[in-house]
């Protein structure tokens, strides 16, 4: 393993610092925490999200006007301590309440209820909301459930712009909802990512293997098969997220969501696949992203996301953030 | 080789696609070519830039309002032709003429000087501003002198800006080049790019092994030892760069580009040894990014640009673009 690091225990500390110093007019670190705020809070419902690092630029990168209110790290693939989380939740308080947007695995549901108590406790009303659009499989090594993936990063953007017009705690938490239920991703992995502290790869993929539906962390997915062309990954991936929607939605916004290891060019030309065949089955596109928005450390790979689009959302994408990575 | 593609001889024709049909609103292909120009264009002096593809998100993604006018996309780290080139320069021409931007290898310099040579006998007036920030080495496999690196994308940014603000052609050639004598760059490899045609590793670097100097097409670099850490990496290569100018500049930026295979958690950890590092020289930064943004196709590795930055600078280096990628 080569990675440009220093103390592989210390890489999130490092990080942090790295990206607090780099983006100071639009982020903040709240002194002696893992918690990274808006540089400038302003008055509205807080928005906090967070979970284990190594899926950078989620989340901190999307932290700004439009989008969270701060964002709390845990160490890589590990969910943050509710203390942590507590302490965002206590700097988004802008005296309306806060909702937590979280990833559903195990670890970090339990620390982030946790949070909640702890912050009620202290008479701040705080809201959940669970992230859960990995439909690849049924429970998983940290999950009960469907897991939390890069649909997360939409969630973000369609609450952060509510929130930033004025919505409502319980507002916000019952547009969460509908966003996470119209929210369908999976994931598909050619090399595995390295945890700093372990050093090698999490599970091994043979030189011309592919495996479909592999989670974040590096969950088994539901298929392994021989690598094959973007057309015919495009063409299984884009038949199981269709297939997941009662019905074929009206309109949907498109994310090509990179893994870290996977370059810009080959997330195009997987896009380019993926319209292509949204065309021939007559589905209306509205909106279209392609990057590394939720990472797995270096892992070879993507994720393709659907959400079934209502108009005021379709605005809310497109609306101006002043984020570091949206 | 994995490779998320499908015919690797129509990689950069499937990656203009999608490019194109994700990003409608930004930016669009002129019909039959490999030119990416701006979806609206503006009275102002066209900017032009481009070279060969697997630097994603350079260049097509630095189009917009406030960057250029339009890309040029060659073959996978392949020269566009100059024909391909003229129809970028007649597409830029808004009457005010048009500057080209361009790394400097031989190939890119033939081309382009061929391309200006044809525009000018239909009348378009063109100027010519070489990048070569790359002070790794002096000539190189594909070059005479210094390569054009990342810091091309700072040139393409205070030149847009001041594109945008009614500069003339001249003013920009001249502005021009006072940027490029300003920005310097050295890059660092861990892993060779493999280019989607050849299948393999462009040179082999040990799974111990650190290559200093290597340019974006796998160029050999200056020093190849013992892979270290980042704070060591940093020691290096902040070292090579201030030596670079005659006197401490009062106020520099800084970029961290990502060559493609790297994550951003690296990345943030490097910038963050690199700001500690400079700080202690006491050197003033008043600009920071950190990302991919000229990439090696799959390259691990990254590179360090500085810039001495006039105040006139920071303010185009901070002012709004529309671009995709910025």
């Amino acid at each position: 393993m080569k990675k440009i690091m220093n103390d592989p225990g210390q890489i999130v500390e490092e990080m942090l610092q790295g990206l607090v110093k780099s983006y100071s007019e639009v982020v903040t670190r709240v002194a002696d925490s893992r918690v990274v705020a808006r540089a400038e809070m302003t008055p509205q419902v807080g928005l906090v999200s967070g979970g284990g690092s190594g899926h950078e630029p989620a989340h901190a990168g999307f932290v700004g006007d439009g989008m969270l209110s701060a964002a709390v790290l845990g160490d890589v693939f590990t969910s943050p301590t509710p203390d942590q989380i507590q302490t965002a939740i206590q700097t988004a308080d802008q005296g309306q309440g806060v909702l937590l947007i979280v990833k559903n695995y195990t670890g970090d549901i339990l620390n982030f209820e946790m949070a909640k108590e702890l912050a009620e406790m202290e008479d701040i009303a705080v809201e959940l909301v669970v992230v859960d659009d990995d439909i690849a499989v049924e429970n998983s090594t940290y999950t009960a459930g469907k897991r939390g993936v890069a649909g997360t990063v939409l969630v973000h953007k369609i609450l952060g712009d509510a929130a930033r017009q004025g919505a409502s705690l319980s507002e916000l938490k019952a547009l969460g909802e509908s966003v996470v239920a119209a929210t369908k991703t999976i994931g598909v992995a050619l090399r595995a990512a390295t945890v700093p502290e372990v050093g090698k790869p999490g599970f091994e993929l043979a030189e011309d293997e592919v495996e479909f539906g592999v989670g974040i962390h590096g969950e088994p997915g539901y298929r392994r098969e021989k690598m094959q062309t973007s057309h015919d990954l495009a063409v299984e991936l884009v038949d199981k997220l269709l297939a997941a929607y009662e019905e074929l939605p009206a309109s949907i916004g498109v994310l090509v969501n990179g893994m870290g290891g996977t370059p810009l060019m080959e997330q195009l030309v997987f896009m380019n696949d993926v319209l292509d065949l949204l065309a021939e089955k007559d589905v209306n596109v509205t909106f279209h992203k392609v990057g590394n928005y939720m990472t797995s450390i270096d892992m070879q790979g993507l994720s393709l996301t659907f959400i079934a689009l209502e108009t005021a959302w379709q605005t809310a994408l497109a609306s101006k953030v002043t984020t570091i990575s949206w």
